[in-house]
């Protein structure tokens, strides 16, 4: 993972008026130097200096470009490094990439610049995914959870935690020296109040992750209801409308990502299902399997009825929300079904009551607080390896087991919160993190 | 066009690790410390400096940002000016956009950051031009040409044109005011000597074109010949044997230009068409007039035969080449056609021949020794203006015409090179040329 010398990347996508090369690795300044017609040489700049000049090759002008000097450890990577700001040509930065590897840089691989500023202590590993959350978040709710954990607001919470852990520890083996006299009973109350202030912090965290989880990836809404209730015209209202509100800078609109929608600041993910019926007709019956398999996907499931108030009966989960919606409402005066929302998808009617009861499935309070929320999958199996490690220290406490099996239960919840910041890990952990990052991060 | 305030854009596409955003204008460093966090205000900054910060909407952080400023008039624009270097998502950039608007910015129109700097003076309409066209170019003779012509080399060509065209009509003003005394015939010798000259340089750069524009655009191949006689394998066989010398830096390659590759560093686009076929069949038919719209479309036409030697009769134009080529070749041993190219498409035999043979169409000679070569419809456009009045005004001169008519026809000449430059423009024209631009250039 962490291999010595100087890596060059394209830092920024081509299409736009400029595009960003990055470079970082010591004597990176000397090398760009080997291509660069400037004023002065860069190896003479200040630190975060631009300088305007050609990159050459030979006597052949690649481009006129401007160049930024980062001197050690003042920069992303902690490392000397440059950044390259050339015309938004796919042919220049391949060009200039190229120059550079040939002066005896390589290619970076993806994420290694973010690999380089975890080892040299500047971010750490919760810190670094958040980087690359950052750039994947497209909704307010999942850029505020990356940005606190990316701004070390997480970490804080995680290293509280930790040293809570490693100084229950240190009492434990204070025990363990003095395990005969009486300061064992005062000791084990203290423990125990320790312990289960601990517990209760990472069940915080563990539970954090319904919302976490939906704000980063989107909450899955199945909507679902006989044939005819209305259910695509549902949809394309739902889309339809809240597209108007997505900003109109060229570029935001993403046709790929069909029938998501952000709502104040929530993405949401429709799918739309096939009508419900019982049926002989095998086609039909493996459409409605289908249908079952998509709710299953949602956090929500919006079931839609016709004013009859006819609900199909669908089999959810405990953390499943289930709206009931009346559509059609247009067509009758009976609204008195008291816990449905009554709606009329094609007049309009009533969109804006279903919006916010989908709006208040997600509890963003925490979020919007800054405070820490596991979004990262990764976070929330190693919060669950901590937990039943505590639990059962917890458990061995109460029923006065030895101190040294308690201990050991301590420190292996320890390292499971360390392996989130990366304070434990091993080369492989971080192997398959920063691999999964996009190159010239 | 020209329109005063701040102006913002987005400066790189977005998808990479990092994007930029461009602000520029009177007052729009000031304007940026109103939502910047950083050591001390950009406004007390030095030119040419890079400032650590946060971008923040209130309390809020948005980014963790890297600004550049820079002091008019040593910008792009000429004018006082920011970068902001961000994580590259679409849901900051379009965050930061929206903040900058709120604080009396405007979105700036496309091109309207090169046509600052063309009204600043920084650089010539030939030169802002060849700013979009370098980035769009996609091989290495499109770079050279879009090169030249934005370091100005292009414009010193013109500009050399145009000064002695106005020698000339001080020339002619100096017979005007002696008229009736003796210097006349010396003058008009010399006169017709610098007419000569100039002319010849026009008729150049305007022959320029056919080079220019096809290495600009690409130079079109029609590959045609009898049904089943291997046009598609050899189609495939350019294309693929070719694309593994494309860079394998990812994002080189675009799978949605097809059948178009750059050999030897000019971008060829192969147009595969049906067989020809004498035929009643009206679905046919209306195949091979498709045919023979894609051979009216390639500079170059390949015309593919079987070992028989049966070519088909094709109408081509005097500016197209047609490349013979028999396929099939290791079938026979009998290679008695002169002037075709004998390959086998399916083993790869002669390919070779056949691209060195594409390649030498193209001369690119003057290109890299970075002479003016014409690239651009409306500079051509210009050009042959100009050269239909400068050949005006040498008939005039020979044939004894009065120096005012010829004084006018130079004139006319003078202005049609002036409006390539922009020196002689309208406002029409420089709002068509920036319209087509990209935002954030």
């Amino acid at each position: 993972m962490f291999s010595p010398g100087i890596i060059v990347a394209p830092a920024s996508a081509t299409g736009g008026a400029i595009a960003v090369i990055r470079v970082s690795g010591e004597g990176s300044i000397a090398l760009c130097d080997n291509i660069f017609r400037g004023r002065k040489p860069l190896i003479e700049a200040a630190t975060h200096t631009l300088h305007y000049g050609n990159i050459v090759e030979g006597e052949r002008v690649i481009d006129d470009v401007l160049v930024s000097v980062f001197h050690a450890p003042h920069s992303y990577t902690g490392e000397q490094s440059v950044e390259i700001s050339t015309h938004g040509s796919q042919y220049i930065v391949n060009a200039i990439i190229t120059l550079l590897c040939n002066q005896g840089a390589r290619l970076a691989e993806p994420g290694e610049f973010s690999a380089r500023a975890f080892a040299a202590g500047r971010i750490d590993l919760s810190q670094a995914e958040a980087v690359a959350d950052i750039i994947a978040a497209d909704s307010q709710a999942a850029h505020i959870i990356a940005s606190t954990q990316m701004r070390g607001g997480y970490s804080e919470t995680l290293n509280n935690l930790r040293d809570q852990l490693i100084e229950l520890t240190s009492l434990l083996e204070l025990e363990l020296d003095f395990g005969e006299e009486d300061v064992l009973f005062a000791d084990r109350s203290r423990l125990e109040q320790m312990l289960s202030q601990t517990i209760s912090v990472v069940e915080r965290l563990k539970k954090s992750f319904h919302t976490g989880n939906a704000i980063r990836n989107g909450v899955g809404v199945a909507i679902v209801g006989a044939p005819n209730v209305g259910k695509s015209t549902l949809l394309n209202r739902l889309v339809g409308e809240q597209r108007a509100m997505v900003s109109d800078i060229a570029g935001t609109t993403r046709d790929t990502i069909e029938e998501s929608v952000v709502i104040d600041g929530i993405r949401f993910r429709f799918i739309d299902t096939a009508g419900i019926r019982t049926t002989d007709d095998t086609l039909e019956r493996m459409g409605i399997e289908r249908t079952m398999a998509a709710v299953k996907r949602g956090q929500i499931v919006i079931s839609m009825a016709e004013p009859t108030g006819d609900f199909e009966s669908i089999e959810t989960t405990e953390s499943q929300t289930v709206i009931r919606v009346v559509n059609k409402a247009d067509t009758t005066s009976e609204h008195n079904i008291a816990d449905a929302i009554y709606i009329s998808a094609r007049e309009n009617i009533g969109i804006d009551r279903l919006i916010a009861a989908l709006r208040e499935t997600v509890d963003t309070t925490a979020a919007y607080r800054g405070e820490a929320v596991v979004s990262n999958l990764r976070h929330y199996e190693a919060l669950t390896a901590a937990l039943t490690a505590l639990v059962s220290a917890h458990s061995a406490l109460i029923n006065g087991i030895s101190s040294e099996l308690l201990a050991e239960d301590i420190r292996l919840a320890i390292n499971h919160i360390g392996e989130i910041t990366g304070s434990i890990t091993s080369d492989t952990i971080l192997q398959s993190i920063f691999s999964s990052f996009c190159i010239g991060k």
